[in-house]
């Protein structure tokens, strides 16, 4: 049996108890995949006197980063959609509708590889489920809560669809995309050691019939799968609920029973402060994408307002093509700005609190509170070593005041993590990735993208591209 | 004589044009401190066949990026003033008022050093003048435009001051800071082959009297100097001008002759969009610190409606106390955000307009204008070299869309600055600095922070310090 790893020297911050949990001179063992113990070091050196040691002497030890809502595929298409307005028709689709399977799984491993980096642990993807794409996630040894996207959109898209019309839905698309997902569900749930979870993904309200929801929500309750859906995430989807039900999306999700704690509703762009306040108090849980929505909408999503109804709200970095980068430490720092601005009001969502959504709240909105996102004994050692020897990071000061999380929060951006740690095994060390081969992964994703790039360059609706008088201009 | 160096393989943005200037297959050629030519890489080695090769294939060149405003010292108390009230008063001076010579030039060589390596070339500091602090950028090799702080705060500072009263100001205090900064500036302005720059600095229209400011104005019309001012940075300083002149800052400033373009207006926190229009149409020049008064006040100054009056915007990442980092990715970022978010419209502050401000657009409000901020012959060689080969910048797209630029200003954090070059000088090569030393630079940050840690918790009046409750709370 291996020994167990004492990491020693760092700053402590548990997450445990109500606030960051920090512990002075503090060690954690790992045993296995698990942390067996956490404590004052030499408490620690006591108990286990056969360790093996780690040494985090000038680093922050942090549970790992929670990213709650990902579409990894679209790494693919970094940079190609933003300050338009229409992002989706006018940006995105040029590009998006000719991803190939190769290309979107050139983008889930530059995804994965750039946020593992970063600290992410626990990736909550949200995509058509791809061959491979599960087993990225099974081979690099992260964490992961898998959705595959279910839509009933008929084949051919949205293309031809005018704004204002309603779309039309086909049951049987819907049918098909549920049992494909529930198929999905039993070969990936609890696989990988227990590292994957899968949840059912319906793609929003307004893409799904309502028969379609409620099945979902029958299967959910049946597998004991979570519901991670896009809510109020714009004002088309709003705009179609209202014209094929006379209701916006949270009372439609109240009336036919999707309002509760098996719900993971994420953006809320478009829902009002009493709207997010209602789906909190069923006990559905949040996800705030700040990043990405302020990028694509100008927005900051109703999660203060969330928060103050008791709910739970974690982080997601949605996806390359709109926020750029995938990284929760961007989403923490842009998390905490936003809201200020919002509120006019520099004492609103404080470091510490986007740091707890980061981690151990994250990791409860996920359904994952008991094994991951805090420090404790019988919790998974997914956790981080942030380097704090770095200019951006000096200082470091314990008292009167404690500088650490506020620098972590507005001051880090990720390429200080020397250490990452899932369930026991190290996957980072000193900054590289040790279950990915960074050259071939970018190496990959520059092929991919290049001949994406052709293909868009030869299909004529390109020209739509609101981008390309930025281009013309010498904007770009 | 050196051979000229010959930049070939990047990404050329030469920020040339109303653009970003792109060049295929470009090149830059740099000859003792000066570029001697840009182009298509092969006419430029045909142009200078004998020549020392710097290869940038994979990399953005971009010229160095200027921050405007900063005040390096309080880089030894980074992390100590987020997230609360009343920043000034509540969190930062019990600090400040135990900061030593020592521990302000051992915050600014840690700021030099963070910004350098981040790819900020030219240093925009404003501060007391210390031993040590222009010499400090002599000898890093950059650019720097210092300001000597100029007050007519009487001895003890703000001490015992209420809000809501008029301050004292003292016209023997102010003369004299006056007389200190002029024999700065004699001494500085143009040292350094050019590289230190001096500006006048009355701390703000309520920190010195009408009369320091008509004499200020007298100096630097006699000597050529801008005036760096502090403009409506908050509601305190409109107050008090209320109650001294009747007037608010923009109304008193264009009374007395201070409003044309000799002006650097940094903040305009307070000034509505009329106030910032006026300002921009009287030729003066803004300073937008986006990070600093996003989590300082929960503001987004008016600088689009001082751009869309003709002004030039800037960029600066004033100091660590309040904004935690010193790096102008960070504050492109956030500006392009922040005001997405204002106007609630994904089409403002693109990334290339935001990258200008960073560079030509910010050398031109600093007056520097025909020295550096482009890539283009007889201009300083003051330019930086950013490694797209990161998961977080890849893949790079030239057709039908180049992503290059957003993702820059979206995604990168500066960690990706791979070389720095100022005055035709290699400053930082594959991430190193050359000119400062990293780990003594953070260890003499270390020391120094510590030793200002015990005085303030010695000093009773530290009690009153917002984040204390913070810290009781397990929150830091």
């Amino acid at each position: 049996m291996t020994k167990p790893i004492l990491i020693h020297g760092g700053h402590l911050f548990t997450m445990q108890g109500s606030g960051v949990g920090y512990i002075e001179d503090g060690a954690v063992v790992v045993t296995g995949s698990e942390i067996a113990a956490v404590g004052p070091e030499t408490d620690m050196r006591l108990q286990f006197p056969n360790h093996q040691a780690l040494d985090a002497t000038g680093c922050a030890v942090l549970p790992g980063l929670i990213d709650a809502h990902m579409h990894t595929p679209l790494a693919i298409l970094r940079g190609v959609a933003q300050d338009v307005a229409h992002w989706m028709q006018k940006a995105l689709a040029p590009y998006s509708r000719h991803l190939s399977r190769d290309a979107a799984l050139a983008g889930v491993k530059l995804n994965v590889l750039e946020a593992l980096r970063a600290g992410t642990t626990t990736f909550g993807d949200y995509t058509n489920p791809i061959p491979g794409w599960a087993e990225t996630y099974a081979d690099a040894g992260v964490r992961a809560v898998l959705t595959p996207t279910i839509n009933a959109l008929p084949p051919g898209g949205m293309a031809g669809w005018l704004l204002g019309d309603l779309y039309p839905l086909d049951k049987e698309t819907g049918d098909q995309a549920i049992d494909k997902a529930v198929r999905f569900g039993r070969d990936w749930h609890g696989a990988a050691d227990g590292r994957i979870q899968v949840m059912l993904g319906p793609q929003g309200a307004d893409m799904v019939l309502r028969e379609h929801l409620l099945e979902i929500k029958r299967i959910a309750e049946r597998e004991g799968w979570m519901i991670h859906m896009h809510v109020a995430q714009g004002d088309r989807e709003m705009e179609q609920l209202q014209m094929r039900y006379g209701h916006r999306t949270p009372e439609l999700l109240a009336d036919i029973g999707l309002l509760d704690a098996q719900l993971l509703a994420v953006h809320l762009t478009e829902a009002s402060d009493v709207e997010a306040a209602r789906i909190a108090r069923s006990g559905a849980h949040m996800v705030l994408c700040s990043g990405s929505i302020g990028i694509i909408d100008g927005v900051v999503p109703p999660a203060q307002a969330f928060r103050e109804a008791g709910g739970l709200v974690a982080l997601g970095s949605d996806q390359a093509s709109g926020n750029n980068c995938n990284n929760i430490f961007n989403e923490m720092k842009l998390t905490a700005l936003f809201n200020k601005i919002r509120y006019r009001d520099p004492t609103r969502m404080p470091a510490w609190e986007v740091l707890r959504m980061a981690t151990v709240e994250g990791a409860q909105a996920l359904g994952l509170g008991d094994r991951v996102g805090r420090l404790a004994p019988g919790m998974q050692a997914d956790l981080i070593l942030v380097d704090l020897g770095q200019p951006n990071l000096s200082p470091v000061l314990a008292s009167p005041v404690r500088n650490i999380v506020p620098n972590l929060v507005y001051a880090a951006s990720g390429h200080e993590v020397r250490t990452v740690m899932v369930a026991g095994r190290i996957l980072v060390d000193d900054g590289e990735a040790l279950t990915l081969n960074a050259d071939a992964v970018m190496q990959e994703a520059q092929v991919q993208a290049r001949e994406l790039a052709v293909r868009v360059a030869k299909d004529p609706d390109h020209r739509q591209m609101a981008l390309l008088d930025a281009m013309r201009a010498g904007q770009l």
